[in-house]
């Protein structure tokens, strides 16, 4: 038993920036990671990264092996979506942040992301977490769609007990009694991380909304509340999306998400 | 069955401004209503009303008749809050909002309040609705604590059927399985009304949390969300409010919250 | 300040039964209140009256004051309703419960009702349940959707505050993320009633779930999780009810809940 | 894309019954299923054996791996604990269920456990489930806490079309508001589930309620409500538990359990 959680304010007082290919997040910039839900062919992934750089995303985002509800839906490209996004990487930059689901995947993904996801699903799947925790990859942390904070905070504790201190934290929306949002996004908790954690803090508003029309006032809101960055689901054509179409945005909304979202940043005395 | 309800876009397209005393809520300016949540002595209202004034609030709230849990806790002053309320008012200036709780009360809260507030634990109260919907009075409705989207604009309706199209609609928390907010602030019902509704949203960041240290950060998020206005709880020195001690700022902590968003006003496109 | 809360074991150790005209409410026998969601046509309410009875039930229900979520929907047929359902009385000897909603109807819904009902969306009107109080009728008073287990006990208390301790609690749903019941019928309250309260505690198991399948087998279970009564939506052709036909029952199906209620209720030393 | 769902009533109407060792899990019998969160000493976990045998129980259920919360908690004995299930198997013929949390560990927990638990942490841990649907050994499913009714289904569905139909599915408490039981038992979903699937269903209602003195009735509840079996807490000495101290019950209050779940059982035509 540790006296001081290595995720508390105790054992670490300033906020933690985590430095990925030059990207820092935690520190005064608001960093945006961007891209679709499924990482989809090649050139649209090509397509979607040039896209979202040229607006101002600085990591790019894209499932390789997706949690689905049915075992009939499509599950991910596997290795090849994680070929796509590093090439997409190699065309422009980007950093890049997909999701690992299976413990025997760790070097898999680790070989081509920058940052490791862990999705809501698995954010209490303790092996998975203890794996992350032996790579040498920053890990994208998601809330559980029921986790309190000390299950959330104890969730980035079973990552850093393991040596990898690099987590960054990601409220995704919860599950209540609300159906015109498909989750709760629970804003409340950036006020509550930041006091017990030094842990960056971002907010995922398209599954957190599963609306569309709401990514943009939320994303808005999310960052006046103290959130670090956002990652937001992107694609040129959302109704082409494999999966997410209800919740993803175009370029055109991306742009104007990224206008608002720095005037908002200003206001709090960030920058985006 | 109208076709057409009242409370909606298609009945009516753009905004509702509703003006009350010169102060108009729902306009291109935040409107922040502040004051203790009990009404408290004569001496100290008067002292409230000035400092939360100076710092550019426009109403005072402050309850003379007061929902409890406990039929054993303080019930409010009653009439003679109402009377202080008016008083402060004629020292001040400001629009005085004040909870109406029975159908046997409306003449006396429409006597001194100049907008009658429906608390979260009537939204449904149909006979409380239909009477502040009889009334010249504008109403200032609180969600239920678990209110659909539905629920919530119906409880409108009734207060619009029944003559008074002056209703400002207040998100305050929503009951989650989550502990370290009082309340779930749920920012999500704002795009979500504004899509539905003309009338006015403000949100309660002081009852949605229930815990003084996120007041700050969630009124920032609430402007940012697109919240036509604030209610929070103020008290000079809250340790001896009469009620809600644990989310009540002092006058130091409400400067900083309007001067905060007041800049997150201007980021969004409007003014505080 | 009381030291003793009059609801609490504390207060009285032993169960409280609640006697009305010769019917016990919280003692050996299961205690079963059926009819209609609204109050319908004088020869129906007969027709079910006897239908009911006929099958085993000791109290007849029936809404005159409707709370409805629109203005435009059926709002109950007032004081007609309640001298159906006093006809109804007079040809079969049930007792009849019906709701009050206002403060203004006590002495109307008092006149005809021999137990008169708080609905869950006014658990928490305090001056309803003050004017409850000082009635000499027991008082049916349902849990609100998302009440907790004090803020429950604490309405009853306003009720006992005012003189009036024949207080009769109801667990009737709870709201969740869930969706395939209409409410989460939260039968974990039983247990955590009796222990603290000697008041009788029903269920009704009829907007619980707000799905016909599910009432009988969720009527055995709160028999089982120690309920001293069920309030059950019964209706002779459910398909022509005025509301709730989704989840009225017909007279075969109450007929069967009867007899399975009986055996459960046995199994755990009880009758029905 | 499959057109009837394997778990579904379209794709086998009669309700399935899984055969472990002579032990029918969803037949006309109530299984019951006891034994230590985590799996203790050698000789406690003998004497516990022989204890809920004596008793009634047909299943020892205790945990080797074990999820807990904080990486500082004990995290089970892991394969020792495994070799101590199978001598109490060796020592009363009882059937063994035990937790896999880790794809890695399939065989080993394959190697000693009759069951295959995966917990509710896990429930949408994809990879875990395909593990499991390729495992010869039945497995019992635990819902995660915010599971919908399609997401339970679905993730006995991933195990299925491994070719594993052998999936028992088990209720144990969901997140809701409600803070007097640690999570709300759903009993609603044991007919919601019946009506859509052949699979059998039984109930924790040791972890589903968290509190000692509801075990006992909602034993009886889940048995009313259609429940083919449970799966309970038991420890000779409850206080000296290595984990969940205050759900776990004694040999006392479980030979009372049993007793009492007998008579629902037989009150709803099953035996135990």
């Amino acid at each position: 038993m540790t006296e001081k959680y290595l995720y508390s304010r105790e054992y670490k007082k300033e906020d933690s920036v985590i430095e990925v290919n030059g990207v820092k997040i935690g520190g005064k910039k608001i960093v945006v990671m961007a891209g679709p839900c499924s990482v989809e062919k090649k050139e649209i992934m090509i397509e979607i990264a040039k896209g979202i750089k040229k607006r101002g995303a600085k990591v790019l985002r894209g499932g390789a092996f997706k949690p689905r509800t049915s075992p009939y839906a499509f599950q991910g490209l596997g290795e090849k979506g994680l070929k796509y996004l590093a090439m997409a990487r190699d065309e422009t930059g980007l950093v890049i942040v997909s999701e690992m689901m299976d413990t025997k995947d760790v070097s898999l993904v680790e070989k081509y992301a920058d940052i490791i996801q862990i999705g809501a699903r698995n954010m209490q799947n303790f092996s998975l977490l203890k794996e992350a925790g032996r790579s040498e990859k920053p890990v994208l942390l998601k809330r559980g769609m029921s986790a309190t904070l000390k299950e959330f905070l104890m969730a980035a504790e079973y990552v850093m007990k393991e040596g990898n201190h690099n987590v960054i934290l990601c409220e995704r929306g919860i599950r209540t009694f609300v159906q015109y949002s498909r989750n709760t996004l629970d804003l409340n908790i950036i006020p509550a991380l930041k006091k017990e954690t030094h842990l960056p803090v971002i907010v995922d508003p398209s599954h957190g909304t599963g609306v569309r029309d709401f990514v943009i006032p939320m994303s808005r809101a999310a960052v006046a509340a103290g959130a670090d960055g956002l990652i937001v689901e992107v694609h040129p054509r959302p109704e082409e999306a494999i999966s997410d179409k209800e919740q993803t945005i175009n370029f055109k909304q991306f742009r104007k998400l990224m206008e608002e979202v720095r005037r908002v940043a200003e206001a709090v005395g960030r920058k985006a």
